[in-house]
């Protein structure tokens, strides 16, 4: 089986945000796969995905103050700032969370660990809605 | 050809552990792959999964120096607190390193370089043992 | 269908530099898939594959600008030394932007946003040519 689906996330403030209930919702098929994988891809170079924490709303918060830290909108190394200053650091954010997840499907649901959810890392102040790519494959379940 | 499994590995201290020999030895069934992928993933949001240096012992310690530097556990920003201090900040490193590895199978065998390895990079104090869900899937050799 | 393919990329000095087209043109069976997956890893522990925007030279002199300030080679607490001053921060860079892309195939051609391009992180002085690894895999499109 193969399934590939974009899969549209209404736009978020900068920031950390669970969407974990909105992608396994727009993908149903994962019940017909006994093993396989999920693959999300963002499309987009100045936001991100990754797993991480999807209980405390504090945890998010703290990924986002770390990262702006991390990289700072006021370096004096910017070159490219003709598009904003929160620009040049979303590009670099969103490499070191990089573009995909791949997640292992089991018994027909993503088989994370219990603390394990789906963040869209949002790096821009207004960065619009944003497309994620989802291919599913694997083995399917008999009837 | 697909198989799922899980492997535990036993607890290690905080730090960035070699792990390649662990984990190939729990998969036989990479003996039997022509060509594929092998996908390592890790269950938790404080450890993580990466490639690097599989000989000095030196470069998996300044990884845990850079590391700590990086993401210091007495930054005034954090709000997510009372797991310990150390909590956070192992939030964070997951996920700067990420928590799967997808990996080349070639005629048997994991397709990694001369110096590459597996490393668990374990974020907490005290992790405790750590799960990771592996999956291979490929073409089967003939027999 | 599975490909697997090594693409050796020329020298490159320290930086990163764009390489969708190389890439893509030594995999012309791409147009072969109706859907599947392209997966590219370096198989160095110095380098590495990241996506970000593929129009303005200066988004990628930042990323090294940034990455020479994040991963800082005058450190004072290196002890992997003997390799040269660029050594170390080499590999910790390797491990934050990762060693492989996954990147989805849609009707013949990799399904990469609009200012998406694949970079070549070389994160070395001088770090020679950089060996990759690619494999397709994926359901193949009807004659």
């Amino acid at each position: 089986m193969w399934l590939q689906r974009e899969i549209t996330l209404s736009p978020r403030p900068r920031g950390f945000h669970l969407v974990t209930d909105e992608v396994v919702q727009a993908l149903p098929e994962l019940g017909e796969l006994k093993v396989g994988l999920a693959h999300l891809f963002i499309r987009h170079t100045s936001a991100a995905l990754t797993l991480n924490e999807n209980a405390s709303p504090d945890v998010r918060r703290d990924f986002e103050s770390w990262a702006s830290e991390a990289v700072p909108e006021d370096a004096p190394y910017w070159t490219h700032t003709t598009e904003g200053s929160d620009d040049m650091p979303a590009h670099i954010k969103a490499s070191l969370l990089g573009p995909s997840l791949s997640l292992p499907v089991a018994d027909g649901r993503l088989a994370l660990g219990t603390w394990q959810g789906i963040y869209l890392c949002e790096h821009r102040d207004s960065g619009g809605s944003r497309s994620l790519l989802a291919t599913l494959w694997g083995e399917e379940a008999p009837d």
